[in-house]
């Protein structure tokens, strides 16, 4: 998918929501064990994604929740992925999967989230530079999401230490140096939500650029705050929920309690858009 | 596995080799596609096992390699370790799989690798600090083995950008910060052999705890300078070496080929095992 595309899509359902899809076998509503017997991780991300799709523009399936039910997580994800696909062919799809490696094991990767699978973007950590991350740039109309700076308590301790030379922190160096390895057409950035005030110093080393925010809903960060420090002339952000959104409720209302929480954040997207002209 | 053990391990077999199954369905002899038809990986596997055992302490499949053949990959990874475990019960067993993510992320990869399938320890990135680390740590008797100094280019990206405080490097700062997360006997470092001048100085930071050495043959480090900057007084050390030995022939002498490698490491380690007085 194109920056253009997705910005498109944007206008077009008022939203620049991601839902993420954390599926945890323990928090799936007990009814489903039953009603569905093998097949329920499967049949509650499909009941998620068709609550919810009207209201975001993309889905974020965190591998780690699938890789920790083996051969059967793998399936429902690769399932999960064509049906989204097949369904809602214009929705961005996001690997959540924090990959990283030297050059060839970085191509394999890219080969399993762009070429096994189709997801248009894949979340990758910058820690072994360069030769990691270009590898998943050599697929047309693909994307990197790039860490820079993440949400958890855990960014503190490598993410802010400060450069000798130049001042700059390492996130910030991570955004400098990587913005050249691609483009804003390629490449987009992890900026969590609880650290919205930084937004807009890293709007000044990457104003076009697309951020995908997670942080909003169950790890307390304000949307209202992204926007406002966030936002570009072309929307530029994603910003993502999962939890508050899939697990809006446990028993058989769990569907429409997703829409319903899903339908309200995109109902405060739809004003900031509005607000910056953009619908 | 203890740090006891492992050392045992290492003084029994008079290797500290660990054997990379980084297996590439692109470089497998070609009479293996029509002898064993839909399993010829795993029998790859097998045979590069059998082949080696003898010769080294660790083998560390690179999931990378597994993921991208998808539902079938994921189930010879499973089959893999099942087969390491029942017929080779001392191996200490690497995930080299580069997670970390946000603390209940981390716990499902933690569940992944240590609950789902038996490693012994799977590789992580630090880039977004401790509590993407710390799910790892709490499973008894089973290890981390956090980035460092990687073995690629990149690693000039960030790895050695200078903390304006202390003048340390990043991949120092990570080393003397995670080393408080865990010890000895849970936390291993990855220094890559092309950076073996810097074992001294690492040494002096994390005199204890063993590090996984990538680098070794393909990617043309050598196995003297590690020792003699990285050995401790439990040996410390994993070289691991990947494409060198499992690919060292392309038709049906493969296996042999493979020990012979394998064999030729072995030896040589044995010899600095010896000089250094643990053998």
């Amino acid at each position: 998918m194109t920056r253009e595309e997705l910005f498109e899509n944007i206008k077009k359902k008022q939203s620049f929501l991601c839902v993420g899809l954390d599926t945890d076998v323990n928090k799936i509503p007990e009814f489903m064990f039953d009603k569905y017997e093998g097949d329920y991780i499967y049949e509650f991300n499909k009941q998620i994604i068709d609550a919810t799709a009207k209201y975001c523009v993309a889905y974020k399936p965190n591998l780690a929740f699938y890789e920790s039910l083996g051969l059967q997580g793998w399936d429902v994800l690769e399932r999960t992925v064509d049906y989204i696909r097949t369904n809602y062919p214009d929705m961005f799809l996001i690997a959540d999967a924090k990959r990283g490696d030297i050059g060839n094991t970085s191509a394999m990767y890219a080969r399993t989230f762009f070429g096994a699978m189709d997801f248009d973007s894949v979340t990758v950590a910058p820690y072994m530079g360069e030769d990691s991350v270009s590898p998943f740039l050599t697929y047309e109309g693909k994307w990197v999401t790039l860490l820079a700076l993440t949400s958890n308590k855990g960014a503190f301790d490598f993410q802010f230490m400060k450069d000798a030379e130049t001042g700059d922190t390492l996130y910030q160096k991570v955004l400098k140096t990587s913005k050249n390895w691609g483009n804003a057409d390629n490449m987009m950035y992890v900026v969590g939500a609880t650290k919205a005030d930084m937004l807009s110093d890293i709007r000044e080393i990457i104003p076009d650029n697309f951020l995908l925010v997670p942080g909003i809903g169950a790890q307390g960060g304000s949307l209202e705050e992204v926007v406002k420090h966030g936002m570009n002339s072309q929307c530029g952000l994603l910003v993502n929920s999962s939890r508050a959104i899939i697990y809006a409720a446990n028993d058989e209302t769990f569907a429409e309690a997703a829409a319903r929480e899903a339908k309200k954040v995109q109902e405060q997207m739809a004003g900031f858009l509005k607000a910056a002209g953009m619908i």
